[in-house]
């Protein structure tokens, strides 16, 4: 979901199709991928069974092997504008691009003769700014401004960018494999760390520490919570970790140096329950439900936090009083 | 299964263990990583019910949770001696390795004292390179030579090879995130490409072409097989792309550029049919033959072949039949 929401980002509003079905890893691997690039932000799937049990738009062109089936490009084209008049994007690098190009466009050209429009071509190799804007320059002189241009070919966010800033005239993103398998960053580094126990159901929790020699790694000790602060006009302030039983009266910055504001306005509580000994705690919420949350949370987020390429990550406060008790438990792990 | 192999070259004999349970993706992914990894080579894993399913080793240590749940390591530790006194690795780092390497050998001394030996210790953060030579210095100075190191924390077969080549005493290597993730190549690059088809189960294969500007991604037409050929001592000399049904007469390489001397031996044939019409026409093998398989097949591969850096991946050469078929419908696309 986070790489899907950072491909739409650099996609500034142009359509992106979840591509990636044959790339997904394990049995459910493409439904769930899809489902995650869904809430994201992608706009549609070619992921026909997942289209389906999720109940989002499904979208996508042919194959390759589609062409080849047939003895000439030409005809290959014809006979998916057969079976598909109303959703025609043809694939059109096979053999040579623009060559193909100039068939969609025979073809393209033959529909409306009878009444239908074509939707598209898709590029999916070679130089796509130089071929987009090479068909655009076609399709528009041959009468077909409205054709548009999807491209594919081991897309993600940062050759998107590149590809909208050199000026690439290409209407809707096809991303595949670097969405469903979040190429550059395929494990979510999560870990579990003990923060609180009690030796019984009775007793009272107790806090426990990790210490690290690099101070950001040293855990956070007791039962917590995240409150989320935003300004008044929505914008998001900071996050402050603190007891999930207590009110933030002040905070401090992760390694304790002083900030001592109180916070303002009233948080979101962003840790929620779900299940308790074992049974759900909150109902299931549709799809679109966590989509829109999903838009609306990043939305929230300043600029500078969505930019494709963030130096410096932003870490909670701590609620002094979190801070105390790690200060305390550090030096007594230091003195045993 | 390539990313495991890779780990176990660069550890050079040494363990290794697979520890990835916690990042492997979807419902099965920590299973069927486990089962690919053990094809690679590794030796044991953590995932105790993978162990059990695929009756493969299970090795591992506890969580740095354990040592947290009790007031001081010490405790911790002989907690664990008492409960597995003859499988104890201890793992140091919670607090502060070099006080944790002490003790470990503390415990370990009162292990023996009732007759029982611990395996070692675990590394899991900070300068491996170093804490593994002082912890080593400190075991065997104690009467701990036995005392293995397993190191932990982000492994890939790189750092593994830059451990090992700076001299660090690290015995038992645990690959966990990076090697079930196969972290910097998450997907399999494999495309669907047709390269034959026949109009009706009576006629004739078709054989069909994809161009490309690069010549290495204009796919082979034909109904295909790969045969591998070895030299008399059982090291790999070349792989041949040829018709399933005929026999290699000369072979070229994948450009075409000749290469006239016949091939020589008996090759292996590498393609087999699986299932043939929704049937399976060979019977499941078993985990240890695919293992001892993936083995010698690796074991025959020329030296420069399996270093971790390669620079000239190998093409297979392609018979000249292949090569004419090729050609032809080349120049027939390019004529059309």
């Amino acid at each position: 979901a986070t790489k899907a929401s950072r491909v739409c980002q650099a996609a500034t509003g142009d359509t992106v199709l979840e591509f990636g079905l044959r790339r997904a890893q394990g049995f459910d691997g493409a439904l769930s991928a899809t489902r995650a690039a869904y809430i994201g932000g992608v706009h549609a799937t070619s992921n026909v069974l997942a289209a389906k049990i999720l109940d989002i738009p499904v979208k996508g062109t042919h194959a390759h092997a589609w062409v080849m089936m047939f003895d000439t490009e030409q005809e290959a084209f014809e006979r998916y504008a057969e079976a598909m008049p109303n959703n025609c994007v043809f694939l059109v690098d096979t053999y040579d691009t623009i060559q193909g190009v100039q068939r969609a466009i025979e073809v393209a050209k033959q529909l409306r003769e009878n009444g239908h429009e074509a939707l598209g071509i898709r590029l999916d190799s070679g130089d796509l700014i130089d071929l987009s804007q090479r068909a655009r320059t076609m399709l528009d002189s041959q009468g077909f401004e409205n054709m548009k241009i999807v491209a594919s070919d081991s897309l993600n966010e940062y050759s998107i960018h590149h590809m909208k800033s050199e000026g690439a005239k290409i209407d809707i993103w096809g991303v595949g494999t670097n969405l469903v398998t979040a190429q550059d960053q395929p494990a979510l580094g999560g870990v579990y760390k003990l923060s609180a126990q009690r030796p019984s159901p009775d007793a009272e929790w107790i806090p426990k520490i990790k210490l690290s020699n690099s101070a950001i790694k040293v855990s956070n000790p007791g039962r917590l919570q995240i409150l989320r602060y935003h300004t008044n006009d929505g914008e998001w302030m900071y996050d402050i970790l603190t007891q999930s039983s207590g009110n933030v009266e002040s905070y401090t910055s992760l390694d304790g140096s002083a900030q001592p504001q109180p916070p303002k306005g009233t948080p979101v509580v962003l840790l929620q329950a779900a299940m308790q000994q074992g049974h759900r705690t909150m109902p299931s919420e549709s799809l679109t439900k966590i989509r829109q949350r999903t838009t609306e949370s990043l939305a929230s987020l300043p600029n500078e936090m969505r930019q494709l390429h963030v130096d410096t990550p932003q870490n909670p406060m701590l609620d002094t009083t979190v801070w105390a008790i790690k200060s305390s438990l550090i030096n007594a792990q230091r003195r045993d």
